[in-house]
């Protein structure tokens, strides 16, 4: 029996460079790079080794193909007509989706095409998104009668509800710029410039130490969902940490010395 | 005794038409359709019994005469110095007020003129809102010496907390352009083009089933305040719950066989 | 011993007028105003006596030299490598902070240089903010290895969550509109016109009764940590409440009887 193409290719193609860039690639342009289990699975797999690499500083997470991501396999979903199943499945979806909000690493969104339903619930998710004019943004569920409740946490939360509710019940498309002034991506390029607007962020990120950067991204979505004087209370203990560090010691008398900091884990080191 | 023409007059003229569309015009134009006992009982009968609807599939809030809403009826509270008065009217506002957001059915408000202090709260509190470029929002009780408390709560779930509480407390009112990017209203149209912009979103929505649209818009505010995690929780078992409604069944095969959805309960059928 | 003139500077100008407008004013402008533990004691003093004094209804917060405010004073804190220090430093300023947002009277941040990191978490809490066209706002700690978590509750209750974290891990800045446009500050002006600016929020401010200003300060951020209905349920006893002092009293009577309001405390009175 000679496999398929198709059921030989990674469905997430994973690279690390080194300079700690990781790279995700949804990679069933045919299939739109919808989320089956087996793409869950992958995606789960591929974000969990990567949060556990000391080596790895930023995940940019892309697409093959025409489309970013159109969401859950409904084609998979109905052959399981089983609540359990469709429980299971959302469970799976939501503890990925979790995942790249938990990790110590910065997640940035490549949107370089239309991302639908779970799939605009992923840019939603990760830390940073830049879209390509050419993206468009959907959570298209009511289309077929499955609003798009899991995809509704994340949107909610990084645009205004009225907006919100408006693309959960009309399940129309916006386009980048619309997605930007929401809130939902932060910056918009042309095609040609998608992968440098990316790159400037990515090379933000590789400019501070590590350690900062994963103490700060936990600490940002702790304390968001806590009032503000708890909140307030977890962000000064977790600063005071994060200012004994070696990372911010050096980085503090650089400053004050006026020099550049040298420091092991960042490109910005004179070492 | 021949009553006047004002006294026999509803305070709430509503209907709803073969499509399933109702349309409740707060109907007090001389009065600016201000929140008086009256209009809130009225207001709170129509929703009720909209809610309980079956047929009623999308509700469109206008209103008559020159004026949205100019928010509570001043005079009448004049009238009744009496702490527990107050109490009980602003118990009975916010109870109309979160019947709105309870109801199944999604709440287009149809902006064409002011909205001040409980009238601007009535526009946050809907589920949508189209504005006329004529139409002004203000939360205005500041000016009287009452700062407008119970609007704030919907007013800083809609906008930004600083924009908010500028508003608050300089009692100044923006334009619909300014609303919109805000985040007060999704829509702002000519006053000619105002009922085709409204009629757009209503066509939307009526082209969804109607189960998909209820478990959607209660699962909304319902996770919307939550922590995430929790929020993930209740919208994958509510999705899974959806995904096993026949609406959700029969949309899915179509989708899959390429086809339109045969709803019994939509716009959107074959039958 | 000659003591040396920054010695004898007050740390803080504080000024207030018999219109009842205290002027704030950060005065170590060859520090960029960083927050010391003497700017933070001067700071704190000056905001608890203003809070204190019935005479006081509004408060601006502006800065002299070329900067607003730098954030913390590195120097000082390298000198301190002591977690217990640091602890206690954050537990200062984040009580500092909340003081401005417990304070009976509106805080406006007059933004007329950059503003970094605990600069920007400044006017990030300030109730109210106008900034220069010249004014430029980050959160720039990680480039320090020290990444702004207390800065972050703040940035992240006035910002979306997609723009705060792009500022927090990259550490740029961000110019006056775009400020603007995010939601960190309310108005924007040209540096010949940022005073005026300022003052038509103070005129608008002191129009009101210092009482109605105070019960709705204190409530909106009260309520918007709650859940809608408790959040309702709170809002409805201030309003209330407030209906029923004289403030509001004489303003709703006033209304009623088309004439100015009488009111003993506030600018906008008749006697």
């Amino acid at each position: 029996m000679q496999p398929s193409e198709t059921a030989v290719e990674p469905y997430v193609l994973s690279d690390i460079d080194g300079r700690g860039i990781a790279r995700l690639t949804l990679n069933r342009p045919r299939q739109f790079n919808a989320l089956s289990d087996e793409m869950l699975a992958a995606l789960q797999a591929e974000l969990d080794a990567i949060a556990a690499n000391p080596q790895a500083r930023v995940v940019v997470l892309a697409a093959a193909g025409k489309a970013f991501c159109a969401g859950h396999d409904l084609k998979q979903m109905q052959a399981h007509p089983d609540q359990q199943y469709y429980e299971d499945l959302f469970a799976r979806c939501s503890q990925m989706m979790l995942t790249i909000q938990r990790m110590p690493q910065p997640v940035i969104a490549r949107v370089h095409g239309i991302a639908t339903a779970a799939g605009c619930q992923l840019v939603a998710m990760c830390d940073l998104a830049v879209a390509s004019t050419e993206a468009k943004f959907a959570v298209s569920g009511i289309n077929v009668g499955l609003f798009c409740s899991t995809p509704s946490v994340a949107l909610s939360r990084n645009i205004g509800r009225k907006a919100a509710f408006e693309m959960l019940v009309t399940g129309e498309f916006i386009d980048a710029p619309t997605a930007q002034r929401l809130g939902l991506v932060n910056r918009v390029a042309p095609p040609a410039e998608l992968d440098a607007e990316v790159q400037r962020l990515v090379d933000a990120i590789l400019s501070k130490p590590a350690e900062s950067i994963a103490i700060g991204k936990s600490l940002f979505y702790r304390q968001i969902e806590l009032p503000m004087e708890e909140a307030y209370q977890l962000a000064g203990q977790t600063m005071a940490c994060n200012m004994m560090e070696p990372c911010a010691q050096e980085g503090v008398a650089a400053f004050v010395e006026k020099r550049a900091p040298a420091w092991a884990n960042s490109e910005n080191r004179s070492s």
